[in-house]
C-alpha cells in the first residue's frame, strides 16, 4: 500500500512494527527492531525519530495523501463533505490492511506514550486539511472547524471498524459516522 | 479559581507554573520548581508525575467540573447544547484567568512533549464528556460524537480567545464556534 510506506525507507512499516505487535512495545529494543529490518541502529535512527516512530512512520504518506485529495476535491463540495471525501478515500487504503490495523492499535492502547504521539499525527493531520481549505478560499473558524470535526469523525469510523467484525468497511463507517455527525450537530 | 486548584496541593498550579512561565519549560529544573512552591522535590513528586505535569495540575479539576455540569444539564437539552453549555460554564472560569492562560499556551506551544500532554488530557475531557453522555441515555456513535465535536468546538474557541486582544469573552468564543459548527455540518 503505497501510501502508508516511506519512499525512502528501506522496508514497509509493517514489518518493523512486526515485533511490537509479537513482544510489546516496552519488550523490544531498538536494536531488535533494527536487526529484523535488516538495519544497523544507527541506520534506524536516519529513519526514526525514536523507538516510538516506528508505528508511526506511513503518517507522513497518510498526510500527503489526504492533503492532495482533499486539493482536488470539486469546487463544489461542502468544506465538510470534501474532507469526508478525502478521509474516505484514505479509508480504503486503510481498508486492506484491517488486521495490521487492529494490532497495531492495540500496540498503541497499551501505552501512554504511544497514545501521546498518536495524538500528535490525528492533530497534525487535521491542521494540514485545515491548510488546505483555507487555500480552496474557506475562511476561519469554518477551515479548521471542518477539518477538526472531520478527523473526530475518522476516529470514532476508525475505532468501531477495528472493533467490529467487520460487517462495514472503513470508507462506510466513515459515511455512516459523518451521517451522525451531522444529525448531532442538528440538535438531533 | 478553585476549579483549577487540586484540593491536595500546597498552592495554586499557577505559581509553580510561574518558572516555566519566566524562563521556559526546557530551562527550568524540578528542583527549581519545588524550591518555588516551598516542596521539597520529594514532596514534588508526590504531587506530580512529571515535569510536565505542572502545566496541568488543573486537567483533573477541569474534567470534574465538566463531568458534574453535564450530568446536570435539563433532559432536554440536545447532547451537543449540554456539552456546549459546559464548556461555557468551564470557559466562564477560565476568563477569569486570560493572561495566565495565554502564558501557559505559549509555553505548551514551544514544546513538543508539552503539546502531547496537552492532547492527552483534551482527550481525556473528551472521554469523560461522551461517558456522561452515555449515563444520560445517548447512544454510540452520537455519545462520542457530540462529545469529541464539543471539544473541537472548544479547542477552536479558545484558540481564538487567547490570540484576539479580549475583544469577546470565552464563553462567548464558545457559543460563536458552536454555531460555526452547526453551519459548517448543515453543509454551509
Amino acid at each position: 500500500m503505497s501510501a502508508h510506506r516511506r519512499s525512502d525507507a528501506p522496508q514497509p512499516s509493517r514489518d518493523r512494527a512486526e515485533l511490537y505487535i509479537e513482544r510489546g512495545f516496552e519488550q523490544t529494543t531498538v536494536a531488535e527492531i533494527a536487526k529484523r529490518a535488516g538495519l544497523t541502529e544507527r541506520t534506524f535512527f536516519r529513519y526514526f525519530a525514536d523507538k516510538r516512530e516506528v508505528l508511526f512512520a506511513g503518517a507522513g504518506s497518510l498526510q500527503d495523501f489526504l492533503v492532495g485529495t482533499l486539493a482536488s476535491a470539486p469546487d463544489s463540495a461542502a468544506p465538510i463533505d470534501a474532507v469526508a471525501l478525502a478521509l474516505e478515500a484514505a479509508g480504503a487504503l486503510l481498508q486492506e490492511r484491517r488486521e495490521y490495523a487492529r494490532q497495531r492499535q492495540a500496540v498503541i492502547a497499551a501505552n501512554a506514550e504511544l497514545r501521546e504521539r498518536e495524538l500528535i499525527k490525528l492533530a497534525s493531520l487535521g491542521s494540514a486539511m485545515a491548510e488546505v481549505l483555507r487555500r480552496r478560499g474557506v475562511r476561519d473558524p469554518a477551515a479548521s472547524l471542518s477539518a477538526e470535526a472531520g478527523m473526530a469523525v475518522f476516529r470514532i469510523a476508525f475505532e468501531r471498524w477495528i472493533n467490529e467484525s467487520g460487517q462495514r468497511d472503513l470508507p462506510q463507517c466513515i459515511r455512516e459516522s459523518l451521517g451522525e455527525l451531522k444529525a448531532v450537530t442538528a440538535g438531533k
